[in-house]
């Protein structure tokens, strides 16, 4: 913001363009949204009663009977509407809707390309034309529509809803706009054949359903305003969008839980297995009602043997695949955080792409699809076979190499994409692991909605089918011993790679039970979790998830997992990581204090007490409420009211000339008795309701108090901005507005003496919102417990009290610290392994801080002069 | 407790043993334990050094540095053990191999009674004797083994672990004897062959096995004795108890967070995850080894058709089986709590089994053992399979039933149990279900360590193959029309109705993925998952689960769940509900008021507020420590202090005779003094620390204040005596008990002249134990958000803020009553139907806080004279 300007500012805003960078203020933002729906909910539910009543007015004279019947009626199904099954069935079947629609385009669109590749076999030049040109295009529009109609369409979208869960309130991200944005991104995104997924993008859809079924279903009843309500259903929303992508409901509820919760309510586990179950089911009924398919099966059947599924002895290869699973998720999450800082990084390639903005996404598919050009490059990779049709092929549970045996595989169907005359099947399996996974990488960098689930999830089967051919290749028997023949089957192998890749990536260990759901078998159980298990443990300990690193990407507020069985982390207490020099202000402060205070620290809330001796916690208020306290003190209609009571004055003295004598003091205790009425009456009606119309918005206000308004409601949007219109309304506007019916005809040295006194005033809190509950620790409350409490309740902040004596403070930053191994019980400085690549992102948050502290010192130089030192610069600024 | 003594008394112990009802105070008995642990872990790691050192010393002349070597080694192993994973592994191993070894035991023990009734073919009476005398004395042993050792271990286990996982302590549920008890009684009591299941008594099994390896290794860590990683290691064992019982690493993980926790860490999923895969593998391992098994696969493996699973057109038919075992569900629980409200009010009954105590078992187990006996009406129910048997030809995949093809299905096997010359398989079905319903819900009220998932689970099959069969016969060839003919597979719905009823006794939807481990099929997944959530629905809205009505039979303290969509629950907001008439004490109170205070009011701890007109809440203090104070105030060894020190200056009044004008002042002015000095120094010291040694145990004080230390350790055992121990203490124990060195000589009108004074004097807080941050809501926290806070914090009370200034309280009596539904809104009463059989527990815990206010009248009319008044019955006391 200060530093290098528009250079900065360029960036920046590219960047927000294409990561959706986020810096908005939440807590305030989250209030005003929640009063703004509480207040026109009982406006509407006032409305609707009347339209009841005339209704029943208006037909009295005919069958008023059959009339009141049907509006009863009406009345019952509204009610029931407000029950939670029902948004549930509607999200469900939305959802499978959107899916199978999604689904079908994207088929549609692979098909026309295949049509067209297929259709110009004479001439190689223009089918690699053809090959190249559709993907560019689609790509290219779905880059250019998404950043035209919401940019915060791009991408997965599930580190936005982790966020969003956590209690932080992204509006803009659960519009319908976006919602628009992201199914015909994501439609045109996939039907490139872009090693894109849709998994991600769908539990970001699934959540925009919800949000939006939630509004629309508020017209019939009153509980869809209810906050907590909401998140549960948003929450239940995402094991929708997995459930219904993958016709996987429990994988969907548990994938949805592990990626976006910290703590689960078990009270919500029905709404997520309902939801997404009858998704499930609708989406697969589909494919059955277009006749897909003869019944319900699972989306990637698959046809093992049931009587003996693996050996015994097989379980060592499964392990490695586990842990090189675990290395190879690692690395594809530290790839992709590669990608997106270089680009950032580099300011040529940046501002070239900044001016041409869908540059980068036409080239990388162009270098994508190039290389996958079948008679090309391609053709040692299988490049001519769709995501879907690489995993149903290497899903198969026939061997492709059997070296010990003459007969050959006959590779028939798309199998045979694999077979390369010249070259081995094994080269083509390492040569296509090797290419799809800097190229998912790449990919998912792309400004367009899409996620990386599915890719990843082919290059783990890709994986496991090499490691299973491999066995199969030296085990041409099988290992078992005893009597029976049972050949090794390379598709279990694929299966357990593909859940072991895909659990590294995200983190999760519910990828094995998508598996079992995508496959329909379960016979793998054991080897799949112990893969899946392995891979979490070697990943969580080398990377973030590939969602945690994208919410550091975009710097999201977030709060980092306490991980796998650090210890030490039970023994360290708040006390060791609190801040003790806590900014308070005191119940019978003056404007001074509050002044000074706001200039120092940069917490959203300060803390209230009883005094600076007692420092009993009463409460906390925010910094927004202070700074509009302060400014109403010291503003523009304030001073004009003194003026015009100090020319009413004058007047006065004027005609009671008779009585000099007196007349010094009695100004005095007038003005005195005035000024407390006045802070009564009309300075502070902005924040305090008017009683009379509780219901008005705010902005019907009289206009007379309308600055101050536009003051307090402006911090919400960007605390930099609203800082500067703060200071410079107190006493440097006055020049450039004179809207007044009085001469504002103070000199400069009266309007400093006047705040000066202003500043000696005793703070009057009556019409301040106060939060009288703030969240308080002891001091030996564990960092386990903190993190507990923290995670759970949203917490931006918690106070730390002792007998109701305020001690310190514990912010989000601190706590993140402790948790990242900084803060250890002894004190010395801690890192986990490859730590350095984890806080990439918390750097710049404190350099935001410092500009902020900037901005103050600034403005403190500027307009608002000490006591005794009416320095230049004030005069300047006048 | 008071009321008609001894017969209540006898009932009472009868039940507690019978059902291990719970009347201990918990939070007050967690903090010392806590301490404790604190304590000796310090003690212990001090002691570890320096026995290091001593080796060190001892080995400095011959090869020291090897010895360092293996010292550094032993270190490095040492603090690896800390780490989870060894924990966890170490767990799994453990219940793996305990779970082989009672499954083991179990097969010999049926096995045993087969041969034995086998044997004995030729005489049918010593056939039946054979048949029933082998159950009668395993169950009989079983009860009598486990009330002997451990009375705890009866049941299930599942229900306490709940309320332990909820934060409260029962520590005697965590003992190695209970440990034994538990497994030698299981192994015992399902190796009778009653219908009783392993699951629930599996996952206490493994809380005790971790609890027990906790203590275990904490010889070697530190990190064993943190109280929040305990609870996580518990939330972990449960998991390996389900998933090593079922070989169901998931479902476990599943099952085992629904039934036990009420909000969930994810970071403590991979813990659950990867300890019961590992046990799981172990365990079917262990069968491989043991040449049960070619390789592993599931319990109950299946063999369904993988191609067309089930038709679309077979949907309502597992819907109306889901619907069913709803209300067969909500039935079983229903019976369950029937029986055992039957036996404990049938005073008659209940005092002749009291006082044979093994004879209600014995009784139980004659009764079902000779209704399955098979000669009799055994052939009718299949009653000579075991258990396994039954589900293991339940869930065959053949059908049994084909009416229209000539044919007749040749019953191999066990299979052949279920055909009955003269009766249809239909009759067979329909008699097992029935009977099996009602014997399994008598048999787990049995005092034995018994869980009741598998008989529902049987049940639930049974229900499932008998609708299945019954489509199988209205459809011989399938209902698919398109060619191919597809038989319908009777077994998928056994797999369904397994899952169903098990899902609706249990208010579970994870029984559907126990059921797919179990079986090693998936393919019934939406069937499964429907039928399973709309049992869940009919049941959840008809009772409670199984292990919330024994939580409530057992009266352990709990908190109920938020249900399905009671979306007038988003709408009480704190101040609906909470109790506004909060009993505080003031920072400057008298004795007086403490003792008012106490006298009034029941809740665990009290408010203490700065003053009656600030009411700034600085902490909440225990009643116990309340009590104590108390009475040391007015204790014995306080006032022997006074008789001595006003024997002194008696004496000195002798000596100093010569100037008599100032003796009366300065008596009085002395003796103040030193009541202040006194207080300081000896009275309190049992609650204040001795700062020199603050590592010695409580026990090892001086023996002069031993009897204050009594009275306040006292109270953590049953507060009801506590109390009463307290008032006898204060003023009528001298006449009993004068071990003192002086001579009690005053009077009884002195003593109350004396309490008086006491009474009047201003409390001292200082070394009284102050929560200083008492968990705080605000009037406007919704239910919904307070029901989170109380269920994640395990709270037990939440005070009520305004600004700091306290107006009311909120305890989980209230919330349990609102979320029960008897506060709404508007106040009108509203009860969730069939609520009366619910709250069946909740009557009494106000009966005992009558019978407490009964005790404490009784003691202030008998002991603490008001002013004034010293009345008659004040003299007779004494």
């Amino acid at each position: 913001m200060a530093g290098d300007g528009s250079d900065q500012r360029a960036l920046q805003y590219e960047q927000t363009l294409m990561y959706g960078r986020y810096t908005q203020e939440l807590g305030v933002y989250a209030k005003e949204e929640a009063a703004r729906l509480r207040e026109s909910g009982q406006r509407r539910s006032v409305s609707e009663r009347s339209r009841t009543l005339d209704l029943l007015e208006y037909d009295k004279g005919r069958c008023a009977k059959c009339r009141i019947c049907t509006v009863r009626c009406q009345k019952f199904l509204i009610s029931r509407v407000g029950e939670d099954w029902i948004f549930l069935i509607l999200l469900g079947l939305l959802m499978a809707l959107v899916s199978w629609v999604v689904d079908f385009c994207i088929a549609i669109c692979l098909q026309a390309q295949k049509w067209m590749y297929g259709g110009l076999d004479s001439n190689v030049f223009l089918q690699y034309l053809a090959w190249v040109t559709y993907p560019v295009v689609l790509i290219t529009f779905s880059a250019g529509f998404t950043q035209i109609l919401a940019p915060q369409a791009v991408g997965s979208g599930i580190p936005e809803m982790k966020t969003i869960l956590r209690g932080v309130v992204l509006k803009e991200y659960l519009t319908f706009k976006t919602f628009v944005a992201k199914v015909i991104g994501l439609t045109c995104a996939l039907g490139s054949g872009m090693p894109l997924g849709k998994e991600g993008p769908f539990v970001h859809i699934a959540s925009l359903c919800a949000a939006l079924l939630s509004k629309f279903m508020s017209l019939f009843g009153g509980i869809y305003e209810n906050e907590s309500r909401n998140i549960e259903m948003l929450a239940a929303a995402c094991a929708v969008g997995v459930g219904c992508c993958f016709a996987a409901p429990i994988g969907g509820v548990l994938f949805s839980i592990e990626v976006t919760s910290t703590f689960f309510a078990v009270r919500n586990y029905w709404r997520g297995f309902f939801a997404a179950t009858f998704s499930a089911f609708i989406f697969r009924v589909l494919a059955v009602w277009n006749r897909d398919e003869e019944t319900i099966t699972a989306l990637f059947k698959t046809r093992f043997r049931l009587d003996f599924p693996f050996d015994l002895q097989e379980l060592p290869a499964f392990a490695v695949i586990g842990i090189a699973s675990g290395f190879g998720g690692a690395l594809f999450v530290y790839l992709n955080r590669l990608i997106v800082q270089f680009i950032r990084k580099q300011k040529a390639i940046n501002r070239f792409l900044m001016k041409k903005r869908l540059l980068y996404p036409a080239l990388v598919t162009l270098l994508v699809s190039t290389l996958t050009f079948p008679p090309g490059f391609g053709q040692f990779m299988a490049g001519k076979l769709t995501q879907k049709e690489s995993l149903v092929t290497l899903l198969d549970n026939r061997t492709w190499a059997k070296q010990g045996i003459a007969e050959e595989f006959d590779y028939i169907g798309h199998s045979q994409a694999w077979k390369h005359p010249q070259v081995n099947v094994f080269v083509t399996l390492v040569l296509f692991i090797v290419m799809k996974f800097w190229m998912s990488a790449l990919a998912t960098t792309i400004p367009v909605p899409c996620g990386a689930f599915m890719p990843v999830f082919v290059i783990g089967a890709a994986f496991g089918r090499l490691v299973g051919e491999s066995m199969a290749a030296w085990f041409p028997d099988g290992i078992h011993t005893d009597g029976t023949i049972y050949p090794i089957v390379p598709g279990g192998y694929a299966v357990v790679g593909a859940a072991a890749l895909s659990g590294a990536v995200t983190h999760t260990v519910s990828t094995a039970v998508i598996v079992f759901e995508l496959t329909g078998q379960i016979s793998h159980i054991l080897p799949v979790m112990i893969a899946v298990i392995l891979a979490n443990a070697v990943a969580q300990s080398l990377q973030p998830s590939l969602y945690d690193s994208i919410i550091r990407i975009k710097k999201l507020p977030y709060l980092p997992e306490l991980g796998w069985g650090h210890h030490e982390k039970y023994n360290i207490r708040v006390e060791d990581i609190m801040v003790r020099d806590v900014r308070y202000i005191t119940l019978n402060c003056c404007y001074r204090d509050l002044h000074n205070v706001l200039l120092t620290g940069h917490l959203k809330t300060l803390a209230l007490v009883e005094s600076a001796e007692s420092m009993i916690l009463l409460g906390s208020i925010e910094r927004a409420q202070l700074q509009s306290l302060l400014s109403q003190q010291l503003g523009h209609t304030r001073r004009l009211e003194y003026i015009r009571e100090r020319a009413a004055a004058e007047k006065k003295r004027l005609s009671v000339m008779s009585n000099p004598g007196s007349e010094d003091e009695s100004q005095r205790v007038s003005q005195e008795v005035r000024f407390q009425i006045s802070t009564e009456e009309s300075s502070f009606s902005p924040t305090r309701p008017v009683p009379q119309k509780p219901l008005k918005p705010a902005l019907k206000r009289s206009s007379v108090v309308e600055r101050p308004t536009e003051i307090h409601t402006n911090p919400h949007d960007n605390s930099g901005i609203a800082l500067k219109n703060l200071f410079c309304a107190s006493p440097d506007t006055e020049g450039l507005e004179d809207d007044g019916d009085m001469e504002d005809d103070m000199t400069v040295r009266e309007i400093v003496e006047w705040s000066e006194k202003q500043l000696d005033e005793q703070v009057n809190f009556n019409n301040c919102k106060i939060d009288p509950a703030p969240f308080q620790l002891v001091e030996r409350t564990s960092l386990h417990k903190t993190h507990t409490i923290f995670s759970l309740l949203g917490l931006d902040h918690a106070y730390v009290t002792s007998i109701g004596r305020l001690i310190g403070v514990v912010s989000l930053k601190e706590l993140r610290k402790a948790i990242e191994g900084s803060v250890t019980v002894k004190g010395v400085k801690v890192r986990p392994p490859l730590a350095s690549f984890r806080d990439s992102g918390t750097s710049s948050s404190e350099n935001e801080a410092t500009e902020l502290h900037k901005l103050w010192d600034r403005h403190k130089s500027m307009s608002l002069p000490r006591e005794h030192t009416p320095s230049e610069s004030d005069e300047k600024s006048q």
